[in-house]
């Protein structure tokens, strides 16, 4: 089976540079990347989006923007600020997504921070046309609801897009943060026929885990039901890359080519039928 | 302020033999108790039960029933002849409900697994009618939908409830598995509309928590807007009393009695202006 149809952020492999990921990712037969910010501190956008280009590797999305809450108001203002600066560096890069992770402040209640969320990407609208990079809302397991995001469940990013309802804005789906919702196959299809349904992240949830943010599980060591999840997005019309994007303090410990190969084979060996 | 509408669960004071629980928490002023099964084995419940009263404590409820899920039939049987077991046990405790964390199995879908636990509970009710016993359904936190509970937010466990109608099944409301819900406020209304809202569990939420189960914080120790809740709570109609269920290796590590007054205290701090 083809990897085409797969992505990796470069977080998954933490450890290397965006060289080597771009690298990598191709001679593994990988069909695309989303790139982490971080990986671009002191490059050029737009010579590494040329550089993916030239690997043959497909740009999915930058990662990440977002955080726009807080109490005090000149810091959501300067939270827009470096929203701005995120669209341009997408559109300098060549990537058509920026991926929001949408913020939380602890002392707000969720309805308090999804307002200043709202708030703050309607002021990035401008921008957003201008540079023709959209905006992908990406809800979080509600284990993050205090301080990474007060959008919780599809449910909640597919109620925020329909008020935002901007043909640029839409949503990221992670299996981590939404397998658990009851009516995730109704969101998925309601977050399609919307024309929202822009991203799709991979990965696996080990109940057990040991660190709420950097032990998520390869597809395959932990619980949730992929293959069925996959069969939604693909009844849903979905046609885009899945993305394998994992934290993980274990992985990140080993060799990365040999983790690089296990991605490739949980890729294959779980969503083999769809090839 | 007294500390007559708050009631422990032994589980928080984890060390301590049922008799040490009732008599520190009426020494302490508290004024209700919830058991934990553990703490009632080798015991007769009716003298128990008895001590409770005679120690003055008003006993809310006996925890756990549930775990109704299973891949086999004959296991989703047995859990329904195990929770007939406790509904006797409650009725000869003299517990006026019993608190269910409801169950789920991995490999199973959160909609195959809220199947099998409404036919659990539905089985369950001719023994509920028959010892006057509530069910009270708490929903958990969406970190446990694997294992725990497929009901992982008060949205699901009204519409469970409103699906199985009757006036012995309502809720068990902890705010640390729901406080994340945008709209919670509405659903508090709902819960207590029906006639469903039996009872209010506390403690905190520690977003960088080290244990997902047994790191939970005293109220203060996190982020859960404990006192707009207690208003929801309180303008809802609720006048039940708030009973602290604390999971925490830290906390039953230390001395019990200090312990016990730091909840006395963080009660007192937290919700004063209620007394």
């Amino acid at each position: 089976m083809s990897l085409e149809k797969f992505a990796v952020h470069t977080i998954t492999t933490k450890p290397w540079s965006l060289d080597e990921c771009i690298e990598n990712y191709a001679r593994q037969g990988f069909g695309g990347i989303s790139v982490w910010r971080d990986t671009l501190v002191g490059r050029d956008p737009a010579a590494a989006g040329r550089k993916i280009a030239d690997a043959g590797l497909s740009l999915v999305s930058l990662v990440r923007g977002g955080f726009f809450t807080a109490a005090d108001p000149a810091a959501r203002k300067a939270a827009i600020e470096e929203n701005r600066a995120v669209l341009r560096e997408a559109a300098a890069l060549g990537a058509p997504a920026v991926v929001l992770v949408c913020g939380a402040t602890p002392g707000q209640l969720p309805l308090e921070n999804i307002a200043q969320i709202e708030e703050g990407i309607e002021a990035l609208l401008p921008e957003v046309e201008r540079t023709g990079v959209r905006l992908s809302i990406e809800p979080l397991h509600p284990m993050y609801a205090a301080d990474r995001s007060a959008i919780v469940s599809l449910r909640d990013a597919n109620a925020l897009a329909a008020t935002i309802d901007h043909p640029l804005v839409g949503i990221a789906m992670d299996v981590f943060h939404v397998w658990w919702e009851s009516d995730l196959e109704c969101q998925i299809q309601r977050c399609a026929e919307a024309g929202r349904l822009h991203a799709y992240h991979i990965c696996d949830f080990k109940p057990a885990f040991s660190d709420p943010l950097n032990d998520r599980g390869l597809m395959g060591e932990g619980v949730i039901p992929l293959r069925t999840i996959d069969d939604w997005m693909q009844a849903a019309g979905f046609n885009g890359l899945a993305e394998v994007e994992i934290f993980s303090h274990q992985w990140w410990a080993c060799d990365q080519h040999e983790y690089l190969q296990k991605i490739a084979a949980a890729c294959r060996s779980i969503y083999q039928e769809q090839a």
